[in-house]
C-alpha cells in the first residue's frame, strides 16, 4: 500500500516565499487526506499536479489562520469543479460555524456533501475508520484547542511464500487462513507452522503529525512506535523562553520526544519566517535525535515498511 | 500624482496557475488601496515585491470566495509583521460578522485598529474622502450585494508657467491665486487671463472598477469620461446566455459599456478558467471599442493624464 506525505507548507504564521502555511497531503493506498489547510493550500496542490478532487478526508489541528484559512476557498472550488463525492471535515470546535456563516455570506451552496466532524474531546480517540486505516486524533498544547493526528494502517495480511503455494499445493481457503497467520493442518496429519509458509511479517505503519504544539510528557506515549513522527520546531533553542510563552517546541525538545518515543525518523516543520537558513535547527534536533529532516515545500516523504524480526 | 494599478489576480471563481483570485492594488500618490482580496492576495503582494503595510485601504466589491477569501489572512498577516496603522476595509454587509467571526475561532487580535465600513446603499456614494482624491462606491447587478468602486483625484491646481513668473515677477500669493485659476489683476490696472499664465489644465483623473456585475443601463452613466475602466468579462459572446443567468458580462457587453460611456481604455478581466487563451474575448470586445485590454497578472497599468483642450 502506498503510503506517503507531499508538503505543501512548512512554514509558520507567517509564509515566506519558500516556505507556506501548513498543509500536508497524505496518501494510504488510493485514499488521500489533507492534513491542515493554510491560506493557497488549493494553489500548491494545483502546483504540485494533485487531484484535490480525490481528497476524501480533511484534518484541521487548530483553526489558526496558518492552519486553517485556505479550507473555505478549496471547498468552494471542488465544488466549482463539480465534485459531487462527499468531503469530511474534521476540526476543533467552532470550525462548523466559521464555514457555515462564510459560505452563507458568500452566497455558496455547495453540491456534494459536507460533513464537518468538531473535536471536542481530551483522550486519544479514533474518529475516522476506513477500510485499511485508521486515524486518531488527540489534545495537543496550544494557544487554541489544537489536535494532533495518528494516521495508522490496520493489521496487515501474511504474505505468502511462492515456493511454499507450491511445494503443499495450497488451496485458496488454506491461504486465507495462513495469510491470517494459522497454521497448515490436515487431515493426513500434516502440521506446518505458518512462519515457514510466510514472508517476515510487514508492521503496520503510523505517521504522527503534532502542529503546533509545546512539548509535553503524554505526547511521548501518545506517538509511541511511529514510523514517522512530524513534530513542529517553530523555535531554535535560543528561543525558548519565546517557544514557552507562544506554546511551541524548539528544535531539541522535538527531538527529545522523538527519541523518548523512539520513533523511526523525525520530520520538523513549522520553522519560524524569521530563519532565512534551518541549519541551527537541525543541528540541535540532530545531536539529540539523528534520524531528523526537515520538511521541505513540494517533497515527498514515503513511509516505507518495516518488518518483524 | 503617481496613479496605477497592479493586476494581483485576473482570475474567475477558480483560479488557474497563470490568473489568480481578483486583486488589485492601486497606488495614488502616497496611498495604496487594495481592491478585492481573493485567497493567495498577500503571496501575489510578497511576489510583487509590495510593501503590504502600506495599504491602508481595502476595498471588497462582494463577498464571493474569490474575491474575499484572501482578507482574514492578509489582516493576520499584517498583524504578525507588527503593524500598528490602522486599516479600513470597504466591504458589502455580511463582512464584519464574518471577519470577526473568524478572529475569534482563531484567537486573533490585531494590534492595530481595523474598522469595517459595510456597504448598504443603492446610489453613489463617496466612501472614503482622502486628501487628494475620493473613492465613490455604488452597487452593481450580481448574485449577492456588490459594489462598483471609482477612484476619483480631486481638482487639480494649475501649473504656472516658468515665462510667466520671470515675466511678471509674480509674488508667491499671486502664484497661489493663479493656480486656482484666478487671473493676475494688479493695482496698476494689468489684468493678465490666468490661461496664459498657466500651462493646459490637466483633468482629474478617474479609475472605475466593476467585477463582478451584469452589464446594466445605468452602469453607462455612472462610468462616464473615466480614464480607465476595468470590467469583468468573465465570458465570450457564445456564452451569453450563461452570463445573463449568472449576472456576469461577456467581452461584447463590457465593451457597449465603455463605448457608451465613452471612457479613454477599457481593461478587462476576471476571465473564466474555462479560456486559456483569451484572444477570441479581445477581438469581440476590440470590435466594440478598439481601446481594450487583458489585465494580466502581475502588470503595472499607469493612469496618464489628459489635458484640456
Amino acid at each position: 500500500m502506498i503510503f506517503n506525505v507531499l508538503i505543501l507548507g512548512s512554514g509558520a504564521a507567517m509564509p515566506t516565499s519558500t516556505r507556506h502555511c501548513s498543509g500536508q497531503l497524505v496518501s494510504m493506498g488510493g485514499k488521500r487526506m489533507l492534513i491542515d489547510c493554510g491560506e493557497g493550500s488549493q494553489d500548491r496542490l494545483r502546483k504540485y499536479h494533485q487531484r484535490f478532487q480525490s481528497i476524501s478526508y480533511i484534518f484541521i489541528s487548530h483553526l489558526h489562520g496558518d492552519h486553517f484559512f485556505g479550507l473555505p476557498g478549496l471547498l468552494s472550488t471542488m465544488h466549482l469543479c463539480g465534485r459531487t463525492e462527499p468531503v469530511t471535515v474534521f476540526a476543533p470546535k467552532g470550525s462548523k460555524e466559521a464555514i457555515e456563516l462564510l459560505f452563507k455570506v458568500s452566497g455558496t451552496e455547495l453540491r456534494y456533501a459536507l460533513t464537518i466532524e468538531e473535536l471536542d474531546f481530551e483522550d486519544v480517540r479514533v474518529v475516522c475508520d476506513d477500510t485499511r486505516f485508521v486515524v486518531k486524533a488527540f489534545p495537543l498544547r496550544h494557544s487554541v484547542p489544537t489536535y494532533g493526528f495518528i494516521f495508522e494502517e490496520k493489521e496487515l495480511l501474511l504474505n505468502l511464500r511462492k515456493d511454499a503455494i507450491e511445494k503443499y499445493g495450497l488451496t485458496p481457503e488454506e491461504c486465507v487462513k495462513i495469510k491470517h497467520g494459522e497454521d497448515l493442518v490436515r487431515d493426513d496429519g500434516l502440521h506446518v507452522s505458518y512462519k515457514e509458509l510466510t514472508m517476515s511479517r510487514r508492521l503496520p505503519r503510523r505517521y504522527a503529525y503534532c502542529c503546533d504544539t509545546a512539548s509535553f510528557d503524554e505526547l511521548v506515549s501518545i506517538v509511541k512506535g511511529s514510523d514517522l513522527l512530524c513534530l513542529e520546531s517553530t523555535f531554535d533553542d535560543s528561543f525558548e523562553p519565546m517557544a514557552s510563552e507562544k506554546l511551541h517546541c524548539t528544535a531539541s525538545q522535538a527531538a527529545t520526544v522523538a527519541m523518548k518515543a523512539g520513533v523511526q525518523r523525525l520530520m520538523l516543520t513549522h520553522f519560524s519566517a524569521r530563519f532565512k537558513e534551518i541549519d541551527c535547527l537541525m543541528e540541535e534536533a540532530r545531536a539529540v535525535f539523528p534520524d531528523t529532516f526537515p520538511a521541505t515545500d513540494g517533497e515527498v516523504y514515503e513511509i516505507p515498511y518495516r518488518y518483524e524480526k
